[in-house]
């Protein structure tokens, strides 16, 4: 394995090592500082079990209840004083209503005197959730919005409306008791409001601009659904404290600092990437050429999430196509790597958690027969990177807040 | 007009002035500092007539003689002491072999005290040609390798051979006079001996090579032809001196100084930009998302020719797609202004140079009804662009080495 190669691993593990729910939760507790003696956690989402034990270790008999969602499957054993649920997404079920149910008995009652940690995860929406009109009514308004072309915001407006704990409702119902809300992000960017559409978030949309979506779209609502979009949700909520943690921002960071350990000036471009996976490693390598020549070693790093166009019927992810689309731009430049990841480990329907290239790639696989533009155009990227040792492997990590991509000139 | 539309535009005047003909030839011959007191012009591309007119003036009665060779319709008045020729482009007609032939009757016969200043432009290649062989075999030869696939490198290890001055052979032509080479390029990355095929550049390529390669694609040869690929280019040129310059990095830097002269800190990514326009677009957006809440003003710059795959039946060009792009992710943020433009003035088929968007275009746009991923999906950023005062017009500028696109924060 070449040092470049090296390099690119220990900079992909301690950025994920980073972003695990553990770690980000601890360093969240620690910059919280709850003083409250007894803390009632909520953990909800597809980290909510692994969030919930970070705390329980960290906080121990501070905590005097938690009840924990997550998806089938993802209990990995008990917690001291929580209840564990698994519950459908991300179509809701009658477990998520059930466990949601067991919640709001638990916070209803609580005092000043007594702390809500609200630990969310990407998942959360269908997990945690209340209908205030039946569920079929429910989806069937879904299914009008889809129809109608409405946006995520436009949908958003009228889901929170139709919900018992949405758009910042939950918190409502936690009151007087503060709410410590942390949250493992995997949206973009970071609003708030999306992610389980803000149970613990105030919310900016009001009535008017409800009933406005209702009539533009002309929704078919029973009136049992026009009394909810009647109500307003929270717009202000004085009792939450939120830090966001485990995001791509975070992994971004994470890798910069690895990146520094290892000699390398590093330099954050973005972590909203959300170009073609196949452009934006073409973008990166432009970079890499443009500085082969420069004196230092040099680390240009890219978070977010591509998209791939499925042209194909290859093997491939979408970390995998940049890094290969990438091998053509610094094919022969020796102090040349660029790779891509993602962080839960798994890109694409692959068991590989991204790729990796540098300058002898493309000379490797040309001498293989195998031609980069081609195996591009199927969608084939793991079967090339397969050959020339150019697949990263994590197995599954237990987070999922996007990828990173790193240009490194050593 | 605003600030940031207003310090684009200083920036795309400064960026393009720098890489003029005049001013670049003009920065060379400075660099350069030519000692020998008879100077023999050469004056071959697009450009030709410019940089020959700047030579002239600014060398003056120290140019003997001077042989131009540009494009129909391309020379501008008389240039004292110098020949003007217009000749075919991209196909190379009678007049380039008539001129071409000019220039060697006038190179031949120069000793050591005499020098040969070279302006070389984007064009050359069909400009400056003495075929070895009957013309229309040459043209067979080229629709050969064309059909076969074979790859540009291949196509000029062969062509060089069948060319009496591409391949260093000018140069050595030339010989025992030192030639003194001034190549305005517009070829990404500047690889010398690509451009016009480098008539004053060694030449790495072997005979083993050609052969192979005609072997490789069967290609069907006259015995004449034959012996042509036996005979070696020249490897080592060591009475050459070559000054790039007007070239993408040019512009880039040019560009760079005009972004730190306005209060920005310039970070070139890239002067080899090559993936598509929109998803650069994209990629610069994001970049601008990610650093919208950094303190200082800051200048990303990426030049380069990124490509446009057309599936409309719209209006516009590659500049235009990468700044409508990048419209949508920079939306609501004050702050932010991306544009591109091409360096000759002209983007596509319009009489714009390029286009211009800032945080608030797509609210503009919006309130016209204008809606900018339907726009692109037609390649209509030109009609877009053009009815909320988002497009440059430089008109056409005499040079032509790329684009650049400037990401500002200010």
């Amino acid at each position: 394995m070449n040092d470049l190669r090296n390099d690119a691993d220990i900079i992909i593990k301690e950025a994920i090592q980073n972003v695990l729910p553990d770690s980000a939760v601890v360093r969240a507790l620690q910059e919280m500082d709850i003083k409250c003696p007894r803390i009632h956690v909520v953990a909800v989402g597809k980290a909510a079990w692994q969030m919930a034990a970070a705390a329980s270790k960290y906080l121990g008999s501070r905590i005097c209840r938690g009840i924990v969602i997550t998806k089938y499957g993802h209990v990995k054993g008990d917690i001291p004083d929580m209840t564990c649920f698994e519950a459908g997404h991300p179509v809701p079920d009658a477990n998520s209503f059930a466990a949601t149910g067991e919640v709001l008995r638990m916070v209803r009652p609580l005092g000043a005197s007594d702390a809500v940690l609200f630990l969310l995860s990407g998942g959360g929406s269908a997990l945690f959730e209340k209908p205030l009109i039946p569920a079929d009514e429910l989806e069937a308004i879904t299914h009008q919005l889809l129809a109608s072309g409405a946006d995520i915001v436009e949908m958003n407006t009228i889901r929170k409306r139709l919900s018992g704990v949405k758009g910042g409702r939950f918190a409502m119902m936690c009151a007087p008791a503060p709410v410590y809300s942390i949250v493992l992000s995997d949206i973009l960017g970071d609003p708030l409001d999306m992610i389980a559409s803000g149970p613990a978030c105030p919310d900016s949309s009001t009535c008017e601009q409800a009933q406005a979506i209702v009539e533009k779209y002309g929704l078919r609502l029973s009136a049992q659904a026009w009394e909810c979009l009647k109500k307003e949700t929270p717009h202000r909520l004085e009792h939450v404290y939120t830090q966001i943690t485990g995001s791509v921002r975070q992994l971004c960071r994470a890798a910069a600092d690895a990146c520094r350990a290892l000699g390398y000036t590093p330099l954050l471009l973005t972590d909203h990437l959300d170009c073609e996976a196949r452009e934006a490693g073409a973008f990166l390598a432009a970079i890499a050429r443009t500085h082969q020549e420069d004196a230092q070693r040099l680390a240009f790093i890219a978070g977010g999430e591509t998209v791939v166009h499925v042209t194909g019927k290859g093997k491939g992810g979408r970390n995998q196509e940049l890094a290969l689309s990438a091998a053509r731009g610094i094919s022969g430049i020796k102090r040349a790597a660029i790779f891509s990841v993602g962080s839960d480990g798994t890109d694409g329907p692959t068991d590989a958690a991204g790729g990796y290239c540098d300058g002898e790639t493309e000379e490797t696989l040309n001498a293989l027969g195998i031609d980069i533009y081609e195996t591009l155009q199927n969608n084939d990227a793991y079967t090339a990177l397969d050959m020339c040792g150019g697949l990263i492997r994590t197995g599954p990590t237990g987070t999922n807040v996007n990828d990173v991509a790193v240009v490194l000139l050593r």
